[in-house]
C-alpha cells in the first residue's frame, strides 16, 4: 500500500469531527490527495447494516449482536472505500475507526477490549491506521463542549451518562498505551484553531518521516 | 440450563431439514418439549439481517463481511429464542448452527476455519450444542437426492459447484475430529425412513444418558 491511513479518536465534544473536515481541506489545498471518510462512508451495504443499528424500533438488540453488526459495516468500508485510496496512494483521514469499538462496545459497554478486539482482527485482516490521532480532553469539558454549541443536534452516544464518557476515556488510555507505536496525542483542551494547528503538524512530521 | 441444545449439521440434500421437522413432531407426540428451528428463526432484527445478506443487489458483499452478519444474525437467534428455551428446559432442534459457518465460509470459501470460529466465539457466548447430529453422504449423492425432488427450490447454495460441496464434506470430517465429544454421526445414504429412525435412536440415547 502506498497511501496513509489515518485516524481521529477522542471522547465526544474533543472537536475532531471539525477538525478533520477544515483540516483535510486544507492538506488537499496543499496540494495532498486526501480523503476524508467515516464509516459507513455512504458505501450502501455498510449503510444498510447501520441502519438496523440505528433503528429505534430495534430495542431488543444483544450488545454483541451490535458489536458483530458494526465490525461487519467497518469491513465493507474499508474493502469498497479504504483499501482502494490506499492502492491509488491517498491519505485516508478516517472519523473514528476501531479503537472506537475497542472504547465504546469493549470497555464502556463491558463486553471486553480483548473480545472486540477478536472481531475486529477478522474485520479490518491486518489493515490498522499508520497512525491515530487521540483528541485529548476530559469528558466533562467535552461534553460542555457540545452542550454550548447549539447548532449540534444531540446523539445517543452524547445522551449517555458523565461514568460512560469517563469510561470511553479511561479506556483511551488503555489503548494509547497498548498501541503506542501508532497513537499519538493531541491537547484538545485548547481553543479549536490551536487544536487543529497541532493536528497538522502532527501529520506533516508523519508524513516528512514517511517519505511523502 | 435445564434444556438440550441439539443441531443438525450435513451438505445439501443429506436429509436433514425434512428429517429434523418429522422427527420433531415425533418427539412432541411422546411428550418432549421440543423447539423446532433455524437461524433467522422469526427473530426481527436477524431477519432484517438475513435480508441484507441475501439481497440479490448486494453483489458487491465482501466475505467477511457477510461471516460476521451470519453471526450477528445467529448472535440474537441464540438471544431470543435458544437460551429461553434452553431455560424453560426444552429440547431445541436447530437446523444448521456455528458447524455451517464452519465448513460453508471458514473452509469451502476459504476464509479458514479458525478465524470464523473467532467471530463465532464471540457470538455464541460459550453456549455449545450438547449434540451435533452429521447426516454423512456424499455430496455427489446428496445432489442427486436434490435433482430428483422436484418439489424443492434451488437456493444459492444448491447451486455451486461439486467441487463446492466436496469442501464442505472435507470441512465437515475436520469438525467431526476437532469437536468429536459431541459429534455424532449418522449414515444419511439409506432411505429417509431409515435415516430418521438412526436420528431418533441418537437422540433418545443422548437424553437417556442426560436423564430426560
Amino acid at each position: 500500500m502506498n497511501g496513509h491511513f489515518i485516524t481521529f479518536e477522542g471522547v465526544e465534544g474533543a472537536g475532531k469531527t471539525t477538525i478533520l473536515h477544515s483540516l483535510g481541506n486544507k492538506l488537499q489545498q496543499l496540494g495532498f490527495a486526501v480523503v476524508i471518510t467515516r464509516e459507513p462512508g455512504g458505501i450502501e451495504i455498510a449503510e444498510k447494516i447501520r441502519g438496523i443499528i440505528l433503528d429505534p424500533l430495534n430495542t431488543e438488540m444483544d450488545g454483541r449482536t451490535e458489536a458483530l453488526l458494526y465490525a461487519a459495516a467497518r469491513r465493507q468500508h474499508l474493502v469498497e472505500k479504504v483499501l482502494p485510496a490506499l492502492e491509488k496512494g491517498n491519505i485516508i483521514l478516517c472519523d473514528r475507526f476501531v479503537d472506537s469499538s475497542l472504547a465504546y462496545q469493549g470497555y464502556a459497554r463491558g463486553l471486553g477490549i480483548d473480545e472486540v478486539w477478536s472481531i475486529n482482527q477478522f474485520a479490518i485482516d491486518h489493515c490498522m491506521p499508520d497512525l491515530t490521532l487521540f483528541f485529548d480532553i476530559e469528558p466533562k469539558k467535552g461534553l460542555q463542549r457540545i452542550t454550548a454549541n447549539k447548532n449540534r443536534e444531540k446523539n445517543r452516544l452524547d445522551l449517555e451518562t458523565i461514568h460512560f464518557h469517563e469510561q470511553v476515556y479511561e479506556a483511551y488510555n488503555i489503548l494509547r498505551t497498548r498501541f503506542s507505536d501508532r497513537f499519538t496525542t493531541i491537547n484538545a483542551d485548547q481553543p479549536l484553531e490551536q487544536v487543529e494547528l497541532d493536528a497538522k503538524d502532527k501529520i506533516v512530521s508523519y508524513l516528512r518521516e514517511n517519505n511523502k
